[in-house]
């Protein structure tokens, strides 16, 4: 995409052609702009076994392959002449490039052709073909016995030793040999004529193609403080966050692009479509008109899109419904993995980050319900190499400007962030947004009881509306409690929690005892599943109680526990115990241990908070809405 | 499946029809005999827009749809008589259910067509078809508009509100209403007309289908003990298991059934094919001979057909490469909270267990590699509710034989076993091995200094490769530092661990501290990710460090930090810190603390231990083997 001159070749293979992914990725290619962006030519592989069973590709015909691909809207060409194959090969890859040039040369001549059919060739030969032939009486050749090691015993057997020798002096790889030296020729490197067919520029040759490994060009990223909403507003983080991509959008027209499973409107997002559109060239409203955003509603296609886009240098983003995320949970891992060995490897470049922003989370679900509820992708960034791996939640709009604008510019990770698209409370104002979101976390003193000063008790939120329910737990506990001191804060980088030294982002103790003080209880209000924090605080020092209790941790954790129907926003709360109640309610009985004017009344204040629960929950469910 | 007199239609929108699971999920009929099975129509309803943007399918013409799922091997038939749908419908319907009768009798009369062509209806009709057309000028059918809620402001807006009547209204439903009561008609209930195609039999009733609720009947396990291996031998885990599931095969051939993306052979699985075969009905060489295995590299196919088969009433089994199940992972969350919420709803009966099998794990990869490492399936079972998530890491041949006997059994839950498939040494007895499955964790007081009575430090392995360094550990141990007492211990249900009252198998916290102590340190070796046995222990009380130290955990734990590559096993071990010298080094450290006599060696022994390790890391790449 956007490389216009660029042809690249992939080989499928017929075990692989039979995975999900690959079976819907064959329609990416209603996705791409001949105008804009070069084009992949797919070779399948159909050597008709996998590890040990048929591959459904090896048990069709041509006829059904023929029939299959072409409804798929591609020009099919078999590559099966086994006699003749590497002849059959080369005029199959002539003529693919001529289609591929006439249809660029129309689309680039402004008579783009109406559903383009595409090549693609489907190579026939058979399975460890010119391995082997026979083994031990068994075919080896044209059988999944090719899969794995063919003669596993050639150390020991003289009998698999032979046939070691015999395939692979059946390549007569002697004839690439100089035998001789002279005049430019080395005895023993490849022959004159073999280096004859080796490109001069060095980036022609295979390999060396600088796309590959150095084409990586930060893009512009548009100041974000201009496209702040006022503190003590309300405002979408989504809305205002879709205002910067857009104006992202618009300063890099050719590096930057959107890819998304139908969801950019739903996410409210849609400012993007002010200055760019869907680049659908199967619709008659939107082919031959580029676009910077890439709708389809496979996420796995989008995640192999954006690996792509990502790997040759340029930079992008996938916005998503939080729960469906999960789905590309693999392959974001595998990519992962890659990028660790890159960096392990000296000729490899820098590459933009992957950027997953999440939305639509499992706390409003008012319309889709337990089906759309699943944090679970936080957990899957959690465990990648700590050099890699970053998680955001930011608590309002001016945050999440701070953040984006941060993550679109940072090279090399895999950026998380997750957030709301509802309207909610401007907290802070850009300034203290941006020191904010440099710090990680902080005491959030408008919330807090005097300032946050000598707390007894310490409450903190991790996520959008948890934090809500925190403030809200706060502002309660002023009337009910009025000399309970509490200390709010917000985490915004869920990477700080865990101990010194196992994320660069990670507080040192000290930091961290600053935050959240050396002995009083801390409540936390999670946006995932418990267990993910609990982990990442586990190895902290000094996070068990004191003040005479049992060693009981003095970290409570509540967040998401698989609780939920189609529902109202606050009874997602109520069930998941990260309502107002459940924070107040727990930071009396905390509190009674340090103060003891809160002492004497905790229990009977902790049980009224929890009557308060259960009244809400009644009218939610008589009434059908409802805080 | 094995239903071969039920008949399923099953409506694919052309928004979910653009995902990759589905996109293959067409090829799936290629695995079904028609002989011993019903059969599923599906309907394609293609309306051509997703929640905003067009769908692939409703930009491909007839021509282009035909022609796709011709080459998925399907007889299309498109219903698109806007004018007469339901004249339509019924004729296409008849002809689908004739072409099924067709397929199924000649497979049933012992003439079964080669490759069948089973039908599918593409129904084209509008989006919103039948709701508002208009709403303040834009159009509502016909596009995207329908997709959420079409009249949002109809409780306020007396335009929405009369569009919303004059919707409702034009179905006419008060002519399926009783307007006077008479003879078996009720005045405002169903009319006679309408209740005269309800049929009589309640399980004929839509929606009352006993397959689809009430149809389990537990598989007759076979009994494990018959097939157990000698304590001290060697025995591959998958080798020995192979056989239960051959026996399995035999005494419920037609209640249980195998689904593997072609993996049971290299998961050493493959004692089955003693007694069945692959049902792939595409392959000349296994068509019209049933099969009890599906094998389709299609980790999202077999996921979704365990699920089908497993809801309706019989029991299945999914063994996967542990690296690939996580391919899966929100399709196994979706089926968790299908069966949360079953289990709340009265009329809902039990169904069997969703069994998964892991095995080829990150710690024998010399073959595969950094690619095949990710054990983070563990992870997805854990967040979901305790009642449903089990999962076990079974030590030894025989541990895995009575915990797959047991989980065949089981109802309800969703089964992880996660274990080696080469040969590892076998250290318990059937009789040992079952009281430690029925404990899920005890103290190996073979492996241990005095049987494990009152030790300086206690070791603990979670998983089979893992288990065997901590076993090597103590031995180490017994020479290098002989007065250090070790006790050693091996978790084969990973959900003892959890606080008392988490999880229905944790243990009290009596028991726990039995097991661990109360004071001493707890080493831990663990397959999975270290965060999640941290996010376990998390709020265990007394974990804290005694004797002086700061307030550390008493606990460190080692496990898979996604360090790997295609490298020796013992590699593995020792890039992963979870090496018999990681191990021993710690356990020294720790145990100093307890035991003056190994104390004043500490340092130097576990320098030693370390260098040890590294002479090893040495030796295995200037070898390319080792250990």
């Amino acid at each position: 995409m956007d490389n216009p001159h660029l042809v690249v070749t992939c080989i499928v293979g017929d075990g692989e052609a039979e995975t999900g992914p690959t079976a819907t990725a064959w329609h990416g290619y209603k996705y791409i702009d001949p105008a804009e962006s070069g084009a992949v030519l797919p070779i399948v592989h159909v050597n008709g076994f996998k590890i040990s069973e048929r591959t459904v590709y090896g048990c069709m015909d041509d006829k059904e392959l023929i029939c299959l691909f072409s409804g798929y809207g591609y020009q099919v060409r078999i590559v099966s002449d086994l006699e003749r194959i590497d002849q059959d090969m080369a005029a199959s890859m002539e003529w693919a490039l001529a289609e591929i040039s006439r249809i660029q040369n129309a689309a680039r001549s402004g008579n783009p052709i109406v559903k383009p059919r595409w090549p693609v060739l489907i190579l026939r030969t058979p399975k460890g073909w010119s391995g082997p032939k026979k083994l031990h009486g068994e075919f080896i050749e044209g059988s999944f016995r090719s899969h794995q090691v063919p003669l596993p015993e050639a150390k020991t057997s003289k009998e698999e030793l032979q046939a070691l020798q015999d395939w692979l002096r059946s390549y007569a790889h002697y004839e690439l040999i100089a035998t001789k030296g002279g005049e430019g020729v080395v005895e023993g490197a490849p022959s004159k004529e073999l280096l004859s067919i080796v490109p001069d520029k060095r980036d022609k040759k295979l390999g060396c193609r600088k796309e590959s490994y150095a084409a990586f060009k930060p893009i512009e990223v548009p100041e974000w403080t201009r496209l702040v909403v006022q503190k003590g507003s309300q405002a979408s983080c989504m809305k205002v966050v879709g205002t910067l991509l857009r104006d992202t959008i618009k300063a890099n027209p050719t590096t930057f692009r959107i890819f998304s499973p139908d969801e950019l409107v739903s996410n409210k997002l849609d400012a993007v479509f002010d200055v760019t559109g869907r680049n659908l060239q199967w619709d008659v409203a939107s082919r031959a008109q580029g676009g910077r955003v890439i709708e389809i509603l496979s996420e796995h296609t989008c995640q192999g899109m954006l690996q792509g886009y990502t790997l040759t240098g340029r930079t992008a983003l996938f916005p998503s419904y939080e729960a469906f995320l999960g789905i590309v949970h693999t392959m974001m891992v595998q990519y992962s993995k890659f990028t660790k060995m890159a960096h392990e490897t000296g000729w490899r470049h820098d590459v933009g980050s992957v950027n997953y922003l999440e939305t639509s989370t499992w706390t409003r679900q008012e319309h889709n319900g337990f089906s759309h509820q699943n944090p679970s992708f936080i957990g899957a960034v959690l465990n990648l190499k700590p050099a890699l791996a970053r998680v955001y939640l930011p608590p309002d709009a001016n945050c999440f400007l701070s953040t984006v604008a941060h993550c679109l510019r940072a090279k090399n990770y895999v950026n998380l962030m997750v957030g709301s698209k509802q309207p909610t409370p401007v907290w802070l104002s850009p300034e203290e947004a941006d020191m904010h979101c440099i710090a990680g976390a902080s005491i959030w003193r408008f919330a807090s009881v005097d300032e946050g000063v000598n707390p007894d008790v310490v409450l903190v939120g991790i996520g959008v509306e948890v934090t809500f329910e925190v403030i809200a737990a706060a502002a309660l506990l002023r009337k009910l409690a009025p000399t309970l001191r509490v200390r709010v804060i917000n985490v915004t980088d869920l990477m700080i929690l865990g101990p010194h030294g196992s994320h660069p982002h990670a507080l040192s103790n000290d930091d961290f005892d600053t935050l959240f003080t050396k002995d009083k209880d801390i409540i936390i209000n999670y946006h995932g599943y418990p267990i993910e924090v609990k982990g990442l605080l586990f190895g902290r020092p000094g996070l068990k109680a004191s003040n005479g209790r049992s060693d009981l941790d003095r970290v409570t954790i509540e967040g998401y526990r698989e609780e939920g129907t189609t529902t109202s926003p606050f009874d997602m709360m109520l069930c998941n115990h990260t309502s107002r109640y459940h924070v107040a309610a727990a930071a009396i009985r905390a509190g009674a241990f340090f103060n003891p004017k809160v002492s004497t009344e905790a229990q009977a204040k902790s049980a009224y908070i929890m009557h308060m629960a259960a009244k809400d929950k009644e009218y939610i469910y008589a009434h059908g809405k409802g805080e």
